[in-house]
Parts: structure tokens; C-alpha cells; sequence
């Protein structure tokens, strides 16, 4: 039974996020009802980041196992063909057997935008934080270098998410403005539940000159999220790549 | 009574454009319906070009006059605050009295966006023409240029328009490809009804190889409506910006 790997687009606006829910449409539903047609058994798919409701998506990745003969490029036809214009299917590769969309994951890449001006563009109104107060990117970009490394987050998780452990390694944060909008880049090794948007509630509030740079290096070391700043609204949020290591 | 210019930004999907119709929700009735707490009189709001049905725009023009005094940014705030995320008033200045926001304007830019393909970026299916097949951008560049200057558009009208003369100046047309995405940009002193839609409908002919680039000159000097391309589809197209003369 082949593996293949799909790298998926969603705009996440409406949606109740990657996973399968009890109600509301998932991404996942729509991808694993698509490939119904082409199997007689039920196939599971599987990502590699579980996006929240409203989150998007350029290059989530997915693994999926077809037990019919059928080529990556018909396979990414055959979806695209059934899912709704907001879903698409970028690409399909077929993959060595034991590959896992999560697990094999080396790094993620995520994207936030800040629509920081008066009056936010239409155009922006599902996938950028709309903040009118000016922001000093310059202090944010100095706040964000120290998150780059080896961390617990547990500061950063949403409540309740009860994973084995909060340590997760930052490869590179940047943050860069171009007119109104911010544009706050994080890769990792993994991210804890709404890690990147409560990272971002806490840089917005240093770019807003509610607190220092330094402020957030002591927030991470004490482990307290109810020290935090806000969590940043899902449609600003994007996954933007996932990296595995070459085979 | 003062007169006041609105510099408006929509995004034109599910409206059934600028203009008030019979059914269905107008930017034009938005905005005039925004404006009635602020005055006990019907006040009319104009726009620079009645965008149809599914087109959008960055800074499409508008003139109205309210009787009560009234800062130009109260204005635009007021309206913000009853208009829909999808429209924003993204500036408001108080104008000369005369100032019509069509008759006054010297020049229009109208952007038209095609996503080219295999697969549509699901941020871009609203706003963008998905054409998978290669387009040959140098072709339609080469094309685009016979197309500056005074012409008689008769031939790039929509049928039934029924205006009093169809000769029009184009200052400018480029046409420019970043990846995926061929983007043709034309300014001129005025715009037919769907003549940005059936220039670019032309272009994509060309650049798909089925007419040659010479092919355009002919069809313009035709006058003949009947022997042109497609109508390119309405969500590619954008209101750039209206120009005025400096007062």
C-alpha cells in the first residue's frame, strides 16, 4: 500500500481547523471524504500541523496510504476535483513506506500578519491582526531574538493542552514591516497550542510599548501563561511550510 | 455645503457592484446608508467608476456633500463605523465646491489579476482569473503596446452600453509576471463598460498562442465587439486609483 504526501493550501476562514470535530467543517474531513471515491476503505489523513478554526494554510502537509494504484499527479487531480475552491491540493508525492506527516517533520514554518494602520484593507479583513496603536517593530525584532533556541513554552500554551512536554526548539524568529503590515516569521522543531499566537499577543504588547523587550524572556522562564499577553486572532496566522529530511 | 472626496476600498465579492440596482447589496447604498445618521437629507454619494458585480478596489473615488459640519476624518470614521469589514473608507478630505468625483477625474487605473497555474491558490480564488494554460507574457506585452493612445474601443465594449462616443485615451498598460501570478495594469482617461475585461480577455488569447500579437490592432480597428475574446471573469479586477488634477 503506497504513502503519498500532500502539501495542502486552505484559506481556514469558516472552518473548524485541521481536525475533525463534532460539528462544523473540518479540513480533514474534507480531504479524507474527497478520497472516497478512490478506495473501498476508509482512508485517514494526516497532517502535520492540527491548525486551529481559522487558521490558514500555504504548505500544510499531509499523509495519506491509497490501497489502488494511482499516480501522485492523479491522486492531487482526483481531490482538487471533489474539495471546495477554499482546499487545494499544491502537490503529491508518493513517499517511502513509514512516512508520517507529523512525525517525520523535522520543521515548521509560521506566518502572522499585523495590519498595523488606521483602517484596515478589506482585503486583509480574514488574515491579518488589525492593531491601530503604531508599533515599534525594532523593539519586537530585539524581543524576538531571544525566543531563538532551545525553550519551555509552557507560558506560551493555550490552558489545558496536556502534552508530555512544553520544550520546543525556535530555529529562527524574524519580524519585518513593509508599509502596514508586520510580518512575524517563526520556524521550529514543534509549537505548543496557540504557541505562536500567544507569542505574538506578547510581541504586539512590547510593540505597543506596554512593556519592555527584556519582559519577554522573564515571561518564558516563569511558565506562566496567566502572565502573558493576549492571544492573537487565529486569521492572521498562516503555516506556511513543513521540512522533512531528505529521504 | 461642503463638499467631500472618499477614498474607498472594497472587496466587490457577493455585491452586485457600485451601483444601486433593483436587488441585491451595492457598495453605493452602503455607503449612502452609512451617511444617513449624519444628516436629516438623502445624501447622494458618486463614484469615480461604477465597478460591476465581483470587482474590487483599492482606492475607487466617491463625492457626496453633507450639510452639518463635520471634520473630513469624523467623516470617514462615522462611516467606517456602519460600513461592512468588506468596505472602508481608507481616506476622506473636504474638496473644492464642483469637485464631481467622475467628471473631475483626469485619469483611472484599473489592475487585472491572473492566477497562471496548474492549481488556484485558495487566497486567490476570488481575485484572480485561473488560466492553466502557459501564458507567453512577452507576446501579450508586445500586444499591450499598440493599445496606448487614442483609440476607438467599440470593439472591447459590452453589448448595449449604448454611451455617446467609444474613443478613449490609454496613458499606460503593463503587463508583468511574479511566479504564478501575470498581473496587467492599465491607466487611461476612461473605461468602457467590461473594456478592461475583454482588453485582458484578448491579451490571454494571445498569450495562450491561439492569435497572434498583431491580431489586437485588427480587432480594435474592427469596432466589432463580436469578433473579440472572452470576457475575462469580474474578481480579477481592481480599482486601482483615480487621479485628479491638483486644485
Amino acid at each position: 500500500v503506497p504513502t503519498f504526501k500532500l502539501t495542502i493550501a486552505y484559506d481556514g476562514t469558516g472552518f473548524v481547523g485541521w481536525q475533525r470535530q463534532p460539528a462544523g467543517t473540518s479540513i480533514q474531513a474534507l480531504v479524507e471524504d474527497a478520497c472516497r471515491p478512490l478506495t473501498d476503505r476508509p482512508v485517514a489523513v494526516t497532517a502535520a500541523g492540527r491548525t486551529d478554526a481559522g487558521v490558514h494554510a500555504l504548505g500544510q502537509v499531509a499523509s495519506l496510504r491509497i490501497d489502488r494504484p494511482i499516480t501522485p499527479h492523479a491522486l492531487a487531480r482526483a481531490l482538487n476535483a471533489r474539495l471546495p475552491p477554499a482546499v487545494r491540493v499544491r502537490d503529491a508525492a508518493e513517499v517511502p513506506d513509514g512516512f508520517h506527516a507529523r512525525f517525520s517533520a523535522r520543521s515548521k514554518t509560521y506566518r502572522y500578519r499585523i495590519w498595523n494602520a488606521e483602517v484596515l484593507l478589506p482585503f486583509e479583513r480574514n488574515y491579518a491582526w488589525h492593531v491601530q496603536a503604531p508599533l515599534d517593530t525594532d523593539a519586537m525584532r530585539r524581543a524576538a531574538k531571544v525566543l531563538v533556541g532551545r525553550h519551555d513554552f509552557a507560558a506560551m500554551q493555550a490552558a489545558g493542552s496536556g502534552v508530555q512536554t512544553t520544550v520546543r526548539t525556535l530555529f529562527d524568529v524574524t519580524v519585518d514591516r513593509q508599509d502596514a503590515l508586520v510580518v512575524v516569521q517563526l520556524s521550529g522543531d514543534g509549537f505548543l497550542r496557540h504557541m505562536v499566537r500567544n507569542l505574538v499577543g506578547a510581541l504586539v504588547e512590547i510593540g505597543r510599548g506596554r512593556r519592555p523587550p527584556e519582559w519577554l524572556a522573564g515571561l518564558i522562564a516563569s511558565r506562566d501563561r496567566t502572565r502573558g499577553g493576549p492571544t492573537a486572532p487565529a486569521g492572521g496566522l498562516c503555516l506556511v511550510r513543513v521540512d522533512y529530511e531528505e529521504p
